[in-house]
């Protein structure tokens, strides 16, 4: 019996990534892809790579349709609007994978005060499991909700988590510099993001404000102790899609290049996306895959961690399908391999 | 004494090219800008180029300020919009260098047929020279009003124009295959030329419908003939600036490759920015130039004319400078060299 | 029993896009891979995006030791290199896909003149199937020999083949103008297609000359006419993958574009592979896919035919795919959506 | 009297950005091209930009020749072989700009570590100005011989040497993780940068290893402190040009941004080509100018400072015009603005 599949906000680039991978998916059946555009566009005049490939039309989004007609929904709705839909949805016994930030982090008043809205879905936070799944595999499967990790978290949270975990590098101090490329900032077209804009140029953005670092400071530090001190800067590089996070970390007494990879290779080495790489990764090899590259190195006094990852793919939809597997009983790797 | 200059409708690329030029020119001084910006912002909050570089602050478009006040207007204003304000400056002794299509074809109803609207000045059409000096100078050289040539007919019109004039080919079954960069498109952000739509691809637009056609048409045949036969046929190119327009022409008996270069070279051996080359050209070579880069070779029983230029530049900005030196008695390479 | 494969020459792009793809394919095992390198170097440190996914060191080419240890080969040697190997290997009974172009031309003079070398294997010349499963199918299925179309060709002879068969165009006056990606001139690192050369630039090359000429002029008419007469035009885009082809044609006697749409649904309804758009095609759309999109406009008294397809993947490993699946009798669309 | 210039090296990305500036400047000729190549092409073959504009053949270098033909000579020459020509030009009254790194440092022993040579004129060492005008200009004007800065490092040192000299920072701890486009890695052809392995991908390099470092860390401590400390990690991006340093600060003892923002206005309030801009720049603003954009913003608890320059003009050939126009007496803005 498949598993019937509704896209909730499925004109942006991630839910294009989530349709591609899922009609590799032998088990799923997509049934409803939902925008809010009234002329309830074929799907195919969203985005024309799936000419051919899936006949659906967009259609209002409408909670008691879903219900009955899914098992599980992919949001890929702005915060706040996703928490609203996720909340009914859920409730009524459907699955759902939220791209939002709403159920990641787990205090309610950081998560306001950082995206300046009224949580809709108070109660569910802190008790929704983050969706890494080399962090966070026993709680992921069969759970009913999954808060879909944010790209630059992914980058920055799965090399770094291990290292204070083992005691490798300091929790204070962290330097993030990540540089992503322009799908990261979705599909609404806006002067900057206009192509002879950006292209040929690069910059960064949010300095000290970007919404990611309450995230990446909270998971960094998984197991009871205090956020990590995280200095995050995101970056925006003329290339459609890609993150390179390139982290400056304070090693703790003796900590070495060697030590750093040793913990790496030990907590990763039967994960089927993580490599552990022996030069500088760049973002060109892990380009439509799921998964991510880790190097460790020694500059001065500090240890460099840089890893790379597909901003849309184990930035996004990717880690949503990994996740939605674990849900579902599937083989973790299916349709991403 | 300096010539004052305004610039009409200044926010976007065109314009900037424009000021940037114009900086350089030792015997300009700009002294207004204008836009319909309600919020009069400072040039350097719509150009970050021009910060420290030009202290103006954008101002709403009033024709009456301007006459007295400045000598010269570049009108970077779309069509018909342009021609309500040209006429009154032209008509209270502005000089004017048109960069909207209004005033460059010679037929009214040709142009309302193509632009939609009615012309706001129609009794100059036919009397106002195109911007194009290697082929009009002696019109041009002290005009008080000049169409500024579009930028696709500037890269078809310089090489074919003298082939059609001295019988090298024929002036129907012209096939223009033309490249463009995304600047071409203009600086209003709209969903075909967000970053990650555009980068990474190519398409044809406007395919049998662009408004280049019939200028291209009117002016390959230049004197008294019909117009000529245009197959014209405009691309996005994934890259800033820059026009390639490759031209399939059927040469006229027993015409080849060296009389059609034989042309070139004789019609402008004196001209300083036209460069007849020995191989392919690449727009890289010409752009931020005022340079038109020339090539002709053979194909079966074609010719093939390819045709190099900066669409900012020669295509646009470049070539209104060099108009507004031969309209004001200035060396005609002035800035532009 | 799954079949064993070896990829010969494999440090290019094609060979890279091609393993990606058989890692998908549930029936094969990739057992050889072959490079001139005498350092065997493992896969992954010539393609990074292999690490993890393939474990195979390249080994130097001996048709001894693959004879018996493979059942098909794939070939992405040069021209002449590759069928001095392919002889070999069929006469023993490995299949091949050849991607050079050995075996696609029909006349050993003519390949020789074009490609100026002797043939190593002339008695094969004209009895190997030409791999555009449609167009030949019939003549790929269960063959042990398949020439594996050129990029440019596949993306012209597709649209037009049926539209001369059907007589809605003349075989004659066919221009096409090519427009590629940098891929397509391959992993050889030479100063045209280094970056800064060629990023933000278009030129064409190889005008009248490219060998893809008599390629697409053979099979643009494919039962017994003479060659079509073509005038091929490439030019390098700065973007990594991807081509689309302009073609100019003239109509037969009265044809329109309904007329040649028609033809194309008609031929092509039942292919899992091409699509006819409603709007001109972007290469975005077929990118990373076996996907060829097909459009027919007017422009003036000329159709224009406008044809997308990936360069790697349609135009060259997936079509590859797509022939091996015909060869050994596997659902033809298996690794290729 | 103009001043007569060769430039050596000429065939690299710095020497066509340095000839196409020296076109504008009305005070010097180019009597003399060098490079290595015996064929002596045309420079227009070389470069295809210079097409009409400069009319010299590259020549072999000959120190002797030069001597009493030229007044001014501007090495591209690679680090070593450039101070073996500097050496004779300059014992010759040659006055040169050198673009390599040969007279940089303060440290024969630290120049041969780094650059694994012996330094063929130890005993300029120490006693060659450091071409930051900014910084050093009143050892440059006049001077006959100056090391024109590394890109890297000015990008870097212009903003941070103000900041430690006024104790707004500390010295120590200082992480400056820089951005570059491809120019930056030279016009000789290599697999790294072939446009489909740089084009879409970001990259870091040298992690740790790179030459820049005891470069910045010299001149960030400018009279007479210790070296600073600097982590320093360089990356490569798809663009052609273009730097922006994000540099991680640790304030002294009560510092803040404004502290930071007054001392770099205070310093650069006369300076012509240094701007402190308001909001996060982008390499955008400062393409094919001399401009450097400086940016002070807060994150935690450190200070972020961005900074952008083209890599080729303040970053190399611009910052070479300037220094010598110093050392000739022109107007230092010369051919630059």
């Amino acid at each position: 019996m498949v598993t019937r599949i509704a896209v909730l906000g499925a004109t942006g680039y991630t839910a294009l990534e989530l349709l591609k991978l899922l009609r590799r998916h032998p088990e799923v059946e997509i049934v409803a892809l939902t925008s809010r555009q009234e002329s309830r566009p074929h799907i195919s005049e969203v985005h024309s790579e799936l000419r051919g490939a899936l006949d659906l039309h967009l259609e209002p989004l409408d909670v008691e349709m879903l219900v009955g007609k899914v098992d599980v929904a992919f949001s890929c709705l702005p915060h706040a609007a996703s928490a609203e839909c996720v909340k009914p949805l859920v409730d009524n016994g459907v699955k759902v994978v939220d791209f939002s930030a709403d159920y990641r982090l787990n205090n309610v008043a950081v998560y306001e005060q950082w995206y300046g809205v009224t949580h809709p879905d108070p109660d569910r936070i802190g008790k929704v499991p983050y969706g890494l799944p080399e962090l966070f595999r026993e709680q992921i499967t069969g759970s009913s909700l999954i808060a879909n990790p944010g790209c630059y978290p992914t980058s920055a949270i799965l090399p770094l988590a291990p290292l204070v975990k083992h005691g490798i590098i300091e929790s204070t101090g962290i330097i993030i510099d990540s540089k992503s490329g322009v799908t990261g900032a979705g599909r609404n077209p806006k002067l900057p993001f206009h192509y002879p804009e950006c292209n040929e140029s690069i910059k960064a953005y949010g300095v000290g404000t970007h919404r990611h670092a309450p995230e990446i400071s909270q998971f960094v530090t998984m197991s009871g102790e205090e956020n990590a001190e995280v200095i995050f800067t995101p970056h925006l590089v003329p290339m459609n899609r890609g993150i390179l996070s390139t982290c400056y970390l304070q090693p703790s007494k003796g900590s070495t290049v060697a030590d750093a990879i040793d913990v790496l290779h030990t907590t990763y080495k039967d994960e089927p996306f993580i490599r552990v790489t022996s030069n500088p990764p760049e973002t060109r090899a892990v380009r439509h895959t799921n998964f991510v590259d880790l190097h460790v190195a020694q500059s001065g006094d500090r240890l460099v961690v840089l890893s790379c990852i597909d901003n849309l793919i184990k930035g996004a939809s990717g880690a949503a399908v990994q996740n939605f597997n674990l849900m579902c009983g599937y083989e973790e790797t299916t349709a991403l391999l």
